[in-house]
């Protein structure tokens, strides 16, 4: 066991609290400890809760102690993007707006995180209204790189790749909408699943668009991220999106060979136009895989970039008018960008908007066509390496659109298409900066690209490696 | 029994059949020689198929000799509106533009009666692509109504309500989306039933609004729409939105007590502004339930006007955007009034759309609340007497437009709230002209509204009227 707990992965920590090898305070404590020395550089948390976070881990000792575990996170202190809604605290979403907003319900998700005993630790930065693909965030700063201050974490979970990253939280619940988990996940060197739309509940998360928003944990390994699927996956009575479809046993998944499996490289698109240190991540990835079994053939995808405009089309309509009544009540308290994104879809048609909202079973089908052979699709996260953050700060350096642009344009098609989509660290730059890929699967089938990615950490230790403290 | 089948209800000629007191080749000559007196008159019928429609009844009358009936409705002869597809054939849809679309799927509702024994008697007139509230078209001209030619039938579902009424089908299926069924129903003095959003499978069904269609029968009775209420009902693969929620037993409900149910009277807009002779029936109507035990008490509805502009908006964009292509392709091919209310659509922001879209929760919440203490809502489903084809045509009579706008006042509100209503005659003017109300009910509540309808008519016989041959 390693001497600092927070280091541990998810699964490890939770199996030691409940074997009763290390209690949730100690546990506690050393997370806590971590937060203190990290969060003035990284900027990743939007409140520590130290004092609640440790009465909480005492009761979760003495409760173990007294009756055994409460579920599979029994005492595991967690903090999650400041969106997903617990009653009676507050959950800035990143804005100005919500700076004061106390949660009356809780987030499904969160509460069967809870319900599996897991703890609050405190909340995570994140994007202004989760609207953002960077890290930065004009009211609480932006987020910076564990592995390298003055870099962008991705977003629109900031503050969940940033902590994830430096061991401050064992997981955390990301959302994405255009690729806010994958995002952080990949320039932060953690583990990050996008799940199936309608795989995970919504209910008690704040809304960006409905048609696109996905709910998932960021985490070391596949393994952590497939124990907490596992937790929340599955219909809630309070969001009629949320699936009925089977729940897969993800866990037992993360153990099986990836023998016979076939994964599909796109021959275009997700190839062209890459760094090259992105481009030589993704032959050693390729070639690893190869190595564990698995069988790698190159696929034909139907354009890409189709998807990506109407996959932004539609977010920008629906985020508009969930902000509408605020952009005319308060139009002072947002973000410039952040307002000026949610401004423009305000010129968009409804007719435009339901063409691009009702292409998207043809698009499905024809990339199930398409991908008919392969189990999974590999490809980057991201054409390019972690760009910094003064580079990529729109309204700031003049390239910075044409940068952000260029980073959404692998995971956008993934949210049009609903499908869900492991990103997992697959390599580092010659700067030390993480490198990641998407494993790209089918609808409801989690659990075949969590076999790959688990196969993969079992192969690699980018996954583990941790960041030094500047 | 009468001497004239085609008089019976579709309960009665089903059951004569069943027990071979009637053949399906006598039933369907009854029929074909009252479509064949009728029919220059009214323009009720798109395509009869007299042929196909005599051989298909000697093979239902052999297949019942030898094997017994395959279903509730074998033998019996039904036509149907022009937007029903049956693999094969041609639908319409009322329009120069599918003139001769050759369908490939059959409607999951039409197969389901077909599945019941029902045989094929031809298709019905209908507004180009339902887009029209008083059966003008301008491709295969008005339907008129059987009461009194010139007279409007109501729309979109014209030649259902005019054939039912005239009994030239014992039902038909209509579709209602901002009243397509009701209104038919109302001027030519026929029972039809607008079925809770998410019922009846739209599954081969010409689209209009997705977020309004609903589908639904036209018949003599409330028992004959029982009846076939139970044989459509129910999930269908094909259709994601047709609800799972549990299917009642229709037929049973119509033979229920209505002692004890408490109907609510609105206190405004359903009672505002009524032509005299609609008031008098309003009235005469709400007596007649409370001699059958009925409560009959006032309710307060929430402001029903943004309900039908809410419904006006979500309609024309879902429409809009279903055409868009054709609009661009084919313009000409338009009546002029169906192109002109597309167009205006492509000015609707997507952001007012959705805001249109999802005030819906809220409004069916507020509706309930005010409803809460009673079983069903009475309103009248117009509140004009059936205008002539001559005044009621736009772009022909100056004051058409507002007559319009006002015939579809009160069926509106009930498409947004995705309710059920149910559509009786109850009375007829001066002149001889039908006059009906509508039993508005609880969401996946057909059975309550369904009792009270065959309650008030089992009391009455404005449904058993049959007009004369002009």
């Amino acid at each position: 066991m390693s001497t600092d707990p927070a280091l541990m992965t998810l699964t490890a920590v939770a199996k030691a609290i409940a074997e009763k090898k290390l209690s949730s305070v100690e546990v506690t404590r050393s997370c806590l400890h971590r937060i203190a020395e990290w969060q003035p550089k990284l900027n990743a948390f939007m409140a520590i809760e130290s004092e609640p976070a440790l009465k909480a881990a005492a009761e979760a000792d003495a409760a173990l102690a007294k009756d055994g575990p409460k579920g599979a996170l029994h005492g595991v202190p967690l903090a999650h993007k400041d969106m997903y809604y617990e009653a009676g605290h507050v959950s800035t979403c990143g804005s100005l707006i919500r700076r004061d907003f106390v949660a009356t319900t809780t987030s499904t998700a969160l509460q069967r995180l809870k319900d599996a005993g897991s703890i609050r630790l405190g909340t995570l930065q994140m994007a202004e209204f989760a609207y953002g693909p960077t890290g930065h965030n004009a009211h609480y700063g932006a987020v910076h790189n564990p592995w390298k201050l003055g870099y962008v974490t991705g977003g629109s979970s900031s503050g969940s790749g940033s902590a994830v990253g430096a061991r401050l939280t064992f997981a955390a619940l990301g959302s994405d909408t255009g690729g806010s988990i994958r995002m952080p996940a990949n320039f932060c060197g953690v583990t990050g699943l996008k799940v199936t739309w309608g795989r995970v509940s919504r209910a008690g998360a704040m809304p960006l668009s409905q048609s696109l928003d996905t709910v998932g944990p960021l985490a070391q390994t596949t393994e952590d991220c497939a124990l907490l699927l596992g937790l929340m996956a599955g219909p809630d009575p309070e969001d009629p999106t949320a699936s009925a479809a089977p729940v897969q046993d993800y866990v037992a998944a993360t153990q099986a060979s990836i023998k016979g499996l076939r994964i599909g490289v796109p021959k275009a698109f997700y190839v062209d136009d890459l760094d090259p240190e992105v481009a030589r991540c993704l032959d050693a990835t390729i070639a690893v895989l190869k190595t564990e079994g698995a069988d790698v053939v190159q696929v034909d995808l139907p354009d890409q970039r189709q998807l990506t405009a109407a996959c932004q089309l539609v977010l920008a309509v629906e985020a508009a008018a969930f902000h509408k009544r605020w952009m005319i009540e308060r139009p002072q308290d947002y973000g410039p960008q952040v307002l000026m994104r949610l401004q423009n879809a305000l010129a968009v048609s409804g007719v435009a908007y339901l063409e691009a909202l009702r292409w998207r079973g043809a698009a499905l089908a024809a990339h199930v066509a398409a991908t008919s052979g392969v189990d999974a699709v590999i490809a980057p996260v991201s054409p390019l390496v972690t760009p910094s953050i003064t580079d990529s700060d729109v309204g700031g350096a003049p390239g910075a659109e044409a940068v952000i642009q260029r980073i959404t344009r692998f995971t956008r098609p993934v949210n049009y298409l609903g499908l869900p989509s492991l990103a997992i660290p697959t390599g580092f730059t010659a700067t030390g900066l993480p490198v990641g890929m998407q494993l790209i699967g089918r609808s409801f089938d989690e659990a075949t690209i969590l076999t790959i990615g688990a196969a993969f950490q079992r192969a690699t230790d980018f996954h583990a490696r941790v960041p030094t403290l500047p």
